[in-house]
């Protein structure tokens, strides 16, 4: 040890267990832990391990809810030189079995509930990995009890794998990336610094209370637990997700600070209990995808203070940040302004920046020091991935004179049609201001005149007439046309209505589904 | 160009060269850039500098006051790859001497009120320096002027020394310290992290308007100027410190947050038209040595919103950071809680932790990502301030309970008298809480028989009568004697009245100098 300071995870807590140590973090259903029992136990995990056999290099995998266990996982594994390989819980067994051949962790985590998923797919893993069953966590308990909580963690390259995970687009076998110490150290100074920076009571602050709605497998929580623990931040873990005790946890522990998809806002906010509870000290960044202008007016009629952040798996995840809650519209911009470090660029195919008049768009291409590398034993997706030596995100959008970005759509999402791009995600924006529409998505369908065409996929409102509704959407997308807003071209061609709209795992719309059972659904009334 | 981002100078202007161009950063008496113009002029200067010959890995000198001109240095003479000197320009012509010679600058701009201290020692020069004289900053409008402002700031290693500069302790030459690209990044990140997260309008944030009030030579300015224009702040420059210009300038650039030493606070309030400006929105941290209660107190009458931090030139400089006008007494205390990823401990001789009792006091002494990884050319200082993995402060203090820190003394000034180590800070704020103190240091004078004994300097308020005060000086301590806040060892033995306390180049009260002049004066009473 001398004047050099590797970037490692284990600095992260310097603070925090200095200055936090009567500060609590509450496990649903019954867990308070503080700061300074929640590093003995570290250590606890760390002695039991090793006694499993797991040192340096390894990779532990973890199936669990999102609970204080999960929050020592994050720790103690990568602290400890190891990788922790957080398995996507919501995938399809073919999925999981496929991510955990791939990754090769060297022992496995199990909450109970997903025991019958590890029974099912066991006799067709291809490494040796051992399974580690908890039970509904006592038998975590009992196991880390029985080491001590003295742990020596080593220092190392702080360019060492510290978490690594699968990421499931819409097509293709889920792609692993993974995440240094380094950047995951730089990425938590960057929430910080881009979360931090808002005055009064915006963005992330020391007497904030914290409680994550994204799963924690999820691009590790978006990288917020690491931030709460760095700022020595009371903290609430809400265990496997359900709306009544969420709310209750919300209301009880005096939670001022969350991140969700829209999907669970929606979720919450739709339940009877929402009104008993005060949500108005309440403080959420949405992400994950789009947020619709009626979810964020129903969110402000609560009195919840929205952020809007823009990131993927591929970027750790953080790159963009808006206070939708803000006075001044430049910030109100859903995608809002690049964080610290980010070299945010939107360009041509051939790499040119387009002008930032608002207007033009281009793919949304970073650098930033904390985005993946690659994706795992995938040469040819990684270089694509960093084609020009920028990450692509595979996103549309434009900067606005002032430097605000706005995503449009998915490069594979806009709709192409009469020669011109149409941004479907303003289609939505359009159609979800009619009341009566839940939720929508607007895709293309193949056309041989128009290239594409525009149809809308609704899911209604329970009191909803779906012809009244038809009615109102078409009318409202003419009134747009004639304001200059969108080309005539963006007018819906067809309306379906679902029950539900399909979603991938992580709860954004599955476009690929919808567009083929559109497809399917003309070939029948073609053939009918 | 890939996946790897190295944390360099320029990527601190990523965000703030998007979201900020048409943000200003005023100059006084009369420039008024925008980011874009700004960003625009690092250019010219590059240009300007490669003219001149200076091309990657040499060093730029500069001696000018805090103006537009000294936030282009920090920022194109590293971008560019080359080291910059920040040159202290209040010490004496020797010193100025040694430290060019000692750094061996390939070149120096200079402000015109510098050419005569330049002209004194140029002959004495042991390197080829190529002077840039600049006028009153006229001149250096002409030079870059005459340059293109593209210029293609290359990437390099982030460990590359970015700046350099001298520290000057009361014994010795002065010390050369340097800072990599990397160490700034962090540094910057951990300002933003580590002032940022304060809610409500305490810290930092995006709203703010910028001031420096410590000298950009000292420093860097604190590493302010980088954090300000990360966040792409309104920055205000007051060229040479003049405290009705900077009052003047508080109140017509609306100026929030600015930091300076105490005796620049004092300065500011002592002059008449500080009743004439609203101060109340103005936030100060306040470093560099300790605040008193009684200008605590005048700051907080005028509605002064301040904040103690703590650090020095070793340490970039940011270590710890109190809230002084918070409600929770936990954060009142003067020196506060580490900012992230600061490891800081308080040990005994032998490396061991003491007690965070609130009363056991030790060295304390730091690992960061950002400390200086040693004395230029000076390995016995560097092995000293190194010794056992940690970077020594020199300073004593305790950690409280709370994990929150309070500097008692430095390390050579602690009074030994009568087997008791007394901080001289504690008698210091006892004794400028008598109205008629001014300034007050405490010292510790060789006595044969106690070890040392603590004598007074203080500098008294014209009105105030000498001997009342003693007389209230020595009841106060007998007070605190009683109270068993302090021994009666600490009762001083002698008070002596002078017109100014000796302080060090930056500011500080110089104790070793008071010792002399002490011991001299008892000398003579001694002879007469």
């Amino acid at each position: 040890m001398d004047s050099e300071y590797p970037l490692l995870i284990k600095q992260i807590l310097t603070k925090s267990s200095v200055m936090s140590f009567s500060q609590e973090i509450v496990s649903n259903p019954n867990v308070r832990l503080n700061y300074h029992e929640f590093t003995g136990r570290l250590g606890r995990l760390a002695n039991s391990l090793t006694a499993k056999g797991i040192s340096e290099k390894m990779r532990v995998g973890v199936m669990d809810w999102d609970t204080h266990r999960y929050l020592e996982y994050f720790f103690a594994v990568p602290m400890m030189g190891a990788a922790l390989h957080t398995i996507n819980v919501r995938l399809s067994p073919k999925q999981v079995l496929y991510t955990i051949n791939h990754a090769k962790p060297d022992l496995i985590i199990v909450h109970q509930d997903f025991m019958p998923l590890i029974e099912e797919i066991k006799s067709d893993f291809e490494c040796e990995t051992l399974i580690i069953p908890i039970g509904y966590g006592e038998k975590y308990e009992e196991w880390i009890s029985r080491s001590s909580t003295s742990f020596n963690f080593p220092e190392f390259d702080e360019n060492r794998t510290a978490t690594l995970f699968y990421t499931t687009g819409t097509t293709g076998d889920p792609k692993g990336v993974s995440y240094s110490h380094r950047q995951l150290v730089l990425h938590t100074l960057g929430l910080l610094a881009g979360f931090g920076v808002f005055s009064g009571n915006s963005g992330l602050h020391r007497d904030d209370v914290y409680m994550p709605l994204t799963p924690l497998f999820h691009v590790h929580g978006w990288g917020f637990p690491y931030a709460a623990t760095m700022l020595g931040l009371r903290q609430v873990y809400p265990n496997r997700y359900d709306p009544e005790t969420i709310l209750r946890l919300i209301d009880s522990e005096a939670v001022t600070f969350s991140h969700c998809v829209p999907t669970v806002l929606s979720m919450l906010l739709d339940h009877p209990h929402s009104k008993k509870v005060n949500l108005s000290r309440w403080k959420v960044i949405i992400g994950g995808s789009a947020l619709s202008k009626s979810l964020q007016r129903r969110a402000s009629e609560f009195g919840i203070r929205l952020h809007a952040a823009y990131g993927m798996s591929e970027t750790c995840p953080f790159l963009t940040v808006a206070d939708l809650s803000s006075t001044d519209p430049d910030t109100q911009s859903q995608t809002g302004f690049s964080a610290p470090l980010v070299d945010l660029r939107v360009v041509t195919p051939d790499m040119h920046d387009v002008p930032n008049d608002g207007i033009t768009t281009g793919e949304i291409v970073v650098r930033a020091p904390w985005l993946t590398k690659g994706y795992m034993g995938n040469l040819k997706g990684s270089n694509d991935l960093w084609s020009n030596g920028y990450l692509h995100t595979g996103d549309v959008g434009f900067i606005r004179e002032n430097g605000s970005l706005q995503v449009t759509d998915r490069l594979k999402d806009v709709i192409k049609t009469g020669g011109e791009w149409i941004s479907s995600l303003t289609l939505e924006n359009i159609a979800s201001s009619c009341s009566g529409v839940e939720e929508v998505a607007a895709i293309g369908i193949p056309n041989e005149k128009w290239g594409e065409r525009v149809v809308l996929v609704v899911k209604l409102l329970n009191n909803a007439v779906p012809d009244l509704i038809r009615q109102d959407l078409l009318r409202k997308f003419r009134e747009h046309v004639e304001l200059g807003e969108i080309s005539k071209w963006a007018i819906p061609d067809n309306i379906f209505y679902v029950e539900q709209l399909p979603k991938t795992s992580v709860g954004k719309l599955d476009k690929k589904v919808m567009r083929k059972n559109v497809l399917n659904l003309n070939e029948k009334s073609d053939d009918g």
